[in-house]
């Protein structure tokens, strides 16, 4: 049953990941990264997607997140089989649950592994990350909201609810509420090329930049020239502010992600920006973080998931500590 | 007496940063990231150097590591002015202990600050890293070796030294030893522009590598078509090699650095392969960490630091928890 990887070059990234972190593993010729040691008191939390977004997901696994994280080719998501055998991996009686994002590949697979895994009896419940809010009626993206920086928020406090030993069906009702209430937009000051390919996925002149763009190296609603970093954010926080429709003193989660190739000295320097805009509309940022979470290969890009504190207890389970890595 | 940094953008960069961090504070119009609360059974240990090297040093304020950083301009040292104010800043009588790196213009603003320290009657220790070993003769650094991301390793094992209770005399004497111990060698796929600059500080053309590149854009020993990451992992490897003396069985600390821009799946890749070689080495490796530790800007950019274990206590410092948020 188990699907080799098609590239070993896969295999190798997992096993130099692997080699840096002594509390998980590898199941060998798979995508597959999890803890040496399951708690059978936690419910297990599993994601995984496309690689060149590390270091999601693997760089999660940990305790307090995910039990394991399955890695497919670049850009395209894990094979059914690897979700599947992941799934028998964790899975200690008490059901598992699962955090994909929303692209019709993604979906199609994961939907194909949760059928399969029911089929033999076992508890599963999921929840589809759909927090960009970059797509408008303009682009190719109009039906549903991708799947972005954002699911690191669910992949946080859902794993600290499993770790705290929640039921299945209390992280899933979480997992509604959350999921709903997470939204992201990025820009991109470069495009990416796909290791292999000899040309990037789209055209980017020196000098300009690309708003609302995706994960894939897809172009976003707008393409115009820098200005800086304190205009870009501006730009993203205006967005936010239509989609959130916060009011003033309303408390919010940050995050702000680094899509792989922006430097930290421009990282931090946006995270001023935007935190200096907020100050003006009068949000309270209860939490914020900074950092490459799941990023685009070496995109020069960043985004901003701003969340809105529905509950205390969503801020108590994102302090919480947790060994992965990667948070 | 207190200076004011040149720009605005580092003080931005700086309440960035701490905006993220609520155990750190940036002291207004300076360039220096300290702990709130300092602890005066520890010995302070402080460091700094030019920005651009993002998350170093500031990253690595926290229990265990730094108690406090210095930011100068990009590329520049921080005035001794801002040195000097950092070291009142934490001194509790007990000695503060500076790390510094091996440039010319930091050796000069550290030893002034250090000289006006002690003229006010306090006890100052420091060391000098100078773990890079791509300095050869035939380029203009020959005269003595660049600290640049081992500096790290001393930042850890230093601070936890500092942190178990240890004298400034101990700290020092440990220094001493570690320092000497420390090698690194890097390599880039792109050159650095400089913020404000128009074209890079040398040139790359695209698909080739520069090989014992510093972290301020100078150029390497040797230009070549870029192979592979394991045709780069060999060559780096057989230079250390040459430099550590290796015997078989010889047990590690390895340091993997992200320059800034390289991204995570070429990182791991990258460290399989260095994983690979070692074991072919029959080196055994007994601490590895992969991450952006200490960066020149955007530059694609990786590099291996080697350092022997000639004491179980260096591991065991290692290891401890810190909540610098870089390490």
């Amino acid at each position: 049953m188990k699907v080799v990887l098609k590239s070993k070059q896969i295999e190798s990234m997992l096993n130099g990941f692997v080699a840096t972190n002594e509390k998980v593993e590898v199941l060998p010729k798979t995508g597959i990264v999890c803890l040496k040691k399951q708690d059978a008191a936690v419910v297990p939390i599993i994601s995984g997607g496309g690689s060149g977004h590390e270091p999601a997901h693997f760089g999660f696994v940990g305790k307090g997140m995910l039990s394991a994280a399955i890695s497919g080719e670049i850009f395209e998501p894990p094979h059914y089989e690897d979700i599947l055998t992941a799934i028998r991996k964790v899975d200690q009686g008490r059901g598992v649950f699962v955090i994909e994002k929303n692209f019709d590949a993604d979906l199609a697979m994961f939907s194909k592994a949760i059928t399969l895994a029911r089929a033999e009896g076992r508890i599963i419940r999921y929840i589809v990350s759909h927090d960009d809010i970059s797509v408008d009626s303009t682009n190719n993206y109009e039906v549903r909201h991708r799947g972005v920086a954002g699911t690191i928020l669910l992949h946080k406090i859902l794993g600290e609810a499993a770790q705290r030993g929640q039921s299945i069906t209390e992280i899933e009702r979480i997992a509604f509420e959350l999921s709903t209430s997470i939204f992201t937009i990025g820009a991109t000051k470069s495009a990416v090329t796909i290791p292999g390919q000899d040309c990037p996925v789209f055209q980017l002149p020196q000098g300009e930049i690309s708003l609302g763009i995706g994960i894939h190296g897809e172009s976003g609603y707008r393409q115009e020239p820098f200005v800086s970093l304190e205009y870009l954010a501006n730009e993203l926080i205006n967005k936010l502010k239509i989609r959130c429709r916060w009011k003033k003193n309303d408390a919010y989660i940050v995050l702000i992600n680094n899509l792989g190739g922006f430097s930290e000295s421009d990282q931090f320097l946006f995270t001023n920006a935007v935190m200096n805009l907020l100050e003006l509309e009068d949000i309270e940022v209860q939490f914020i973080k900074t950092k490459k979470l799941l990023t685009s290969l070496d995109m020069q890009g960043i985004s901003i998931t701003m969340c809105p504190v529905k509950h205390t207890y969503w801020l108590d389970f994102l302090k919480a500590d947790t060994d992965a890595p990667a948070w």
